[in-house]
């Protein structure tokens, strides 16, 4: 965070001053805006979060609902999702307030005695420390909170509109405002009554029933066959001993629990297994009993028994495993040929079971994916190419989800007898570790995200991949501190210049870049700058040397990293890095000790490695990204 | 923290729900409360939130300002401080804000040039590793926000009486409300109106002009003579090169500056030393412009320059080195005969300069040592005779703080040439970093603290000085945690229960003590626990065993560590641990493999040190601090 810098700000640092639209916004859904979300879900609450970010354009988010949501829903928050919060400022508190998962238990039928259960495994929920970041069970309502307190500190001021349905849309050929949307307020000025809104963008983040997707012909396909769950939110006594464990539990009659435990040191989630739902089931599995749920629990637990004392919240969650083809409203044929102008994302375009705990973590992904990608487009700083980036990149994932999910939830239905090796569940899961955690995701080449040509320059970031963050010291101030840390959800590019062995000051291929950087006329930070900001409004460059930061001269260190900024036009040192004293970086991410530009997308995905020679490869990457701001104003 | 077993809330599980005053807090300012607290500095709103987890007690703080501080003051945070940040529940969220030291720089005359400064070195701040929490540098002003927002959310949900002006008290005979407390209203419903209250207690936390102070008749006394220092928070450009790290610069001329940088990035302020105030001053120094601060800070940076774009706050800052010789209304031949009803804390009982960046810290310590105090005295669990223990304690730690202080100004004041050593400056800093990280406090034996006769079954612990957290993992879940982060402010004493080697459900000296803590008669937890609450009301016990956690089965673990909460009578799991995978607390503290029982007082000291056989001292221990409540009800 950088504050202060436009005079002293008293009061919470986090609360921006009102910019743009923030500084005038309109209590009651507009006639015109240029962004409309349709959900407060996690898809459509992160999108309007990141989109708080570009106050120049206005943004709204509408939900049927009359406020926020108060109970029940996903819980399973995994570390890529911590990172996104971490983005977002609040990944410490709600840290502070979930249950973390470390470890996780198999039970199963005792051989010796098969109609009791007993404790086969307790791996580490994350050998491999694939992350800094916890692995966390929150209630869904409280994600949704943090996004809703960051953007209503944002300089944009957005609040969800609660109480507005989305009933139907229609793309225009109108230049401005092309979608037309029918929605129905059900309080305040508009109640009861339908009206007709425009906007430049549509999101449909309505959740797995979407109105949006169906306007816009998607169909959720695969699977017709569906999966049912009784899911119960209990404080309960128990003697089963692992109840505060994340817990696979199998019986010998084929019955499985899947035990999550909650945050504040009572409650617990249990998913029990209510099987396929058959073809002519006609709703009949939706009315299973909480009483019959709780007996079957009780009966896969046995010997140990469950009192349950009190239910905060049940539900029959019966999904199948499904995605749409497309995420936008072009037809295939079409694509790179029309902009699109309708989006959906999240549960909208892929279902599948809960036992993953993927579902909101997903949904969260496709809107960090695409608000960026809006906020770029409508504030006219990218070509609108860039939004059918968010389909093609996203659909995969989705398809990969499904995929992945599918054979879970096919083991983990299995009688124990059933398997040829017994550990076969703990062996996938285990060797799939990456894919619950949330970082598998790899996208494939595009304009916006480079070849991996020079991949060897920095073995740890696989382009595509999300920048996996690794500690170093700063300069000015000698903190150590996580570089990915440091990469908030401001929309902003990250140009990361991983220094050649030469020290500041010196001549070198680092200081031959930097300077190239600043001055260059076809430089992306001199070409894409807009004259009247920050040095960094648009580009986050941030240089790293190999030598540990006591050995830095920070007057040394070319003028690139240390930009003017605000209306004093002061100069930023926090951008200059030294290596950690314990860790290297360049050892740790396999950085070539020749130096090495990594690019970073505002998602956090690596977009590009480059030699610190090739500045005409990096003009050029951006020159598909960015377009030449409007200097006449 | 432990939420939703009282069921499911919904929401930030941090906002209580509202109990005793706070579910009908009068709006204005009563006739009779309970504790009055005057002034919102750091002592008093401290003082203010820890009484704020005591709902059964009517607590008002009022403020002769308008509303909150907005600028200025103390900016210095030791670690101690951030210690208790956690405690309240926002050490992370004020660290995000804040700025971080971990080096220091001292800079000096060239001796080949001696015009010019340079730096002559660079230690860092807690190279001992004293505490696992940063040295933070943020506005007073944030660090009063966030004890509002603990007590505003507490079940008392205190706000400040602000626009309320304490004018007078005297303690009358009244055996209820026996301070008579003279206001004038600023603002409200009283506005312009002097009114009478009556109060139980009263702390003056008044700062240093403190009026109450004056109606108990104590005096600040020590040195009649006062240092000055130009003081300013500032935006500027510079070329001095460690303008982001905190340095001590002596000039040739013996000028001398402290820089201090600030949160955001870009502000710092400076304190220019203008000297020691001559007796005939008259205020002449208070006089000092800002242009004559920065003419003269440019000077001491030679051959840097500084120039100032923007100043957000500046002061004169004149301060002696002063103390009183007692913190409350009880004259030395009285003490223990007579219940103090009248407390001073802070600024209000000593005074001192701003170098070794102390005062909101002991200001802050003052206020934790007298909250709970009050609040178990208030609610009768515990006899008056615990309120004598406050300036007992307290007053020794601010007399060694102003001789602290007092040394070390002297030193910095020191012209270069007048070292013996040149060194001994950084020297000083070095050898005493216990004091100004807030860790050199050791309360002497009392009815509070214990005697050190078994200290060596828990060397880590020095009885009288802080409980430092040390690592270890939780039975139930595998969380690693720290064990003094779970000790929140609730007024609860802690009794941990370091084990001997039997593993759980082995019989052991521990088995043994657990049993005793829950069925014998003299046991604390017996006799002093209401029969109608929590287990765990009035004692958090924990045990930690020697095992690594998945080898400690939890079934076989001693009820009283398995508390039943709540109205559902659940059990709570979270009191469990086994030693950390990779350090060991008995290790890291030294614990005796014989086990130990470790006493901690709310305000996170260590109280005692005792063998698991020492039963009967347990008891003893504890009965000299409650008091048998009453069953009647
Ligand atoms: C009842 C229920 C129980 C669930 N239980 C689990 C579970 O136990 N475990 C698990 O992992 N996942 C569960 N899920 C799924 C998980 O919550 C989703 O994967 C996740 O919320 C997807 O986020 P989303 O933003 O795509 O959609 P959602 O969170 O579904 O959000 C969609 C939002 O759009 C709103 N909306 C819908 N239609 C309109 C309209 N026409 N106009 C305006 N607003 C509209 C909805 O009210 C909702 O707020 C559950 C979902 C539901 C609905
Ligand atoms: C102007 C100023 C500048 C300072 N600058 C520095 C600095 O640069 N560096 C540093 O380390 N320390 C500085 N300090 C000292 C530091 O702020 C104190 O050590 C710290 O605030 C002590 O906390 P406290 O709670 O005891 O008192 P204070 O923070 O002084 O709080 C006392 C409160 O009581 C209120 N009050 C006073 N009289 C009455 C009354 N009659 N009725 C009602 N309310 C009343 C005051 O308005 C104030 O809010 C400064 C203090 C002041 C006042």
């Amino acid at each position: 965070m950088h504050f202060h810098h436009h005079g002293y700000v008293t009061g919470d640092p986090r609360n921006q001053a009102p910019a743009g639209i923030g500084k005038d916004r309109p209590a009651d859904l507009p006639d015109e805006m240029d962004v409309l979300i349709v959900g407060t879900g996690p898809a459509g609450m992160i999108t309007a979060a990141q989109l708080s970010q570009y106050p120049e354009v206005h943004t709204r988010i509408i939900e049927q609902r009359p406020g926020r949501l108060e109970v029940g829903q996903a819980d399973g928050i995994q570390a890529r999702s911590v990172e996104t919060f971490q983005a977002f400022g609040f990944a410490d508190e709600i840290t502070n307030e979930a249950y973390r998962i470390t470890e996780m238990a198999f039970w199963k039928p005792n051989p010796d005695n098969p109609d009791h259960i007993v404790r086969t495994s307790r791996p580490l929920d994350d050998e491999h420390g694939i992350s800094e970041f916890p692995h966390l069970i929150v209630n869904q309502a409280r994600v949704l909170d943090y996004f809703n307190e960051f953007m209503g500190r944002s300089a944009s001021r957005i609040t969800p509109d609660y109480g507005v349905e989305f009933l139907d849309l229609k793309v225009t050929e109108d230049p401005d405002y092309p979608v037309e949307v029918t929605v129905r307020h059900h309080t305040g000025k508009y109640e009861s009554r339908e009206r007709i809104v425009r906007a430049k963008y549509v999101l449909g983040a309505d959740g797995a029933r979407s109105r949006v997707r169906r306007c816009i012909g998607r169909k959720l396909e695969g699977d017709t066959a569906k999966h049912a769950w009784g899911v119960m939110d209990v404080l309960a006594e128990t003697d089963f001993p692992d109840i505060r464990l994340k817990c696979a539990i199998q019986s010998r009659s084929g019955g499985n629990i899947l035990l999550i435990p909650r945050e504040g040191g009572h409650l617990f989630r249990m998913y029990v297994d209510l099987g396929e739902v058959a073809d002519d089931d006609g709703g009949k599995v939706r009315q299973t009993s909480l009483d019959a749920i709780i007996e079957k629990a009780n009966s896969i637990i046995h010997p140990y028994t469950l009192e349950v004392r009190h239910v905060a919240w049940h539900s029959v969650y019966e999904v199948g495993h499904r995605v749409t083809d497309k995420f936008d409203d072009v037809p295939e044929d079409l694509t790179g040929e029309r902009t699109p102008r309708v989006f959906i994302a999240g549960d909208a375009c892929h279902t599948h079971s809960a036992k993953a705990g993927q579902g909101m973590n997903v949904s969260m992904q496709d809107g960090f994916n695409l608000g960026w990608k809006l906020g770029q487009v409508v504030t006219g700083r990218s070509p609108e190419a860039l939004l059918s980036t968010y389909s093609e990149e996203r659909q995969e994932v989705a398809q990969n989800l499904i995929d992945f999910d599918k054979e879970w939830s096919t083991l983990m239905a299995k009688k124990p007898e059933e398997m040829e090796d017994p550990s076969v569940l703990e062996d996938f899961y285990v060797k799939t570790f990456e894919f619950p955690a949330g970082f598998m995701t790899e996208y494939k080449p595009s304009v916006i995200t480079g070849t991996a040509e020079h991949q060897e320059l920095a073995e740890g970031w696989t382009v595509g991949k999300r920048f996996k963050s690794a500690e170093v010291s700063r300069v000015c101030d000698g903190n150590p501190l996580h570089l990915g840390h440091l990469a908030t959800a401001d929309g902003r590019w990250r140009i990361y210049a991983f220094a050649d062995a030469p020290a500041a000051g010196e001549d070198s291929k680092l200081s031959r870049w930097a300077e190239w950087l600043k001055t260059a006329p076809e430089s992306p930070v001199v070409r894409f700058t807009p004259a009247d900001g920050d040095d960094d409004a648009i580009f986050d460059t941030k240089v790293i040397y190999q030598q540990k930061h006591p050995e830095v001269d920070i007057s040394a260190v070319p003028e690139v990293f240390k930009p003017k900024v605000g209306p004093f036009r002061l100069t930023y040192y926090n951008d200059v890095f030294g290596i950690h004293p314990q860790t290297d970086i360049f050892e740790e991410r396999g950085i070539s000790r020749d130096g090495a530009v990594v690019v970073v997308r505002p998602d956090q995905y690596v977009a590009h490695v480059l030699p610190l020679t090739a500045t005409a490869e990096l003009a050029e990457f951006f020159n598909g990204i960015f377009l030449d701001p409007d200097r006449s104003a």
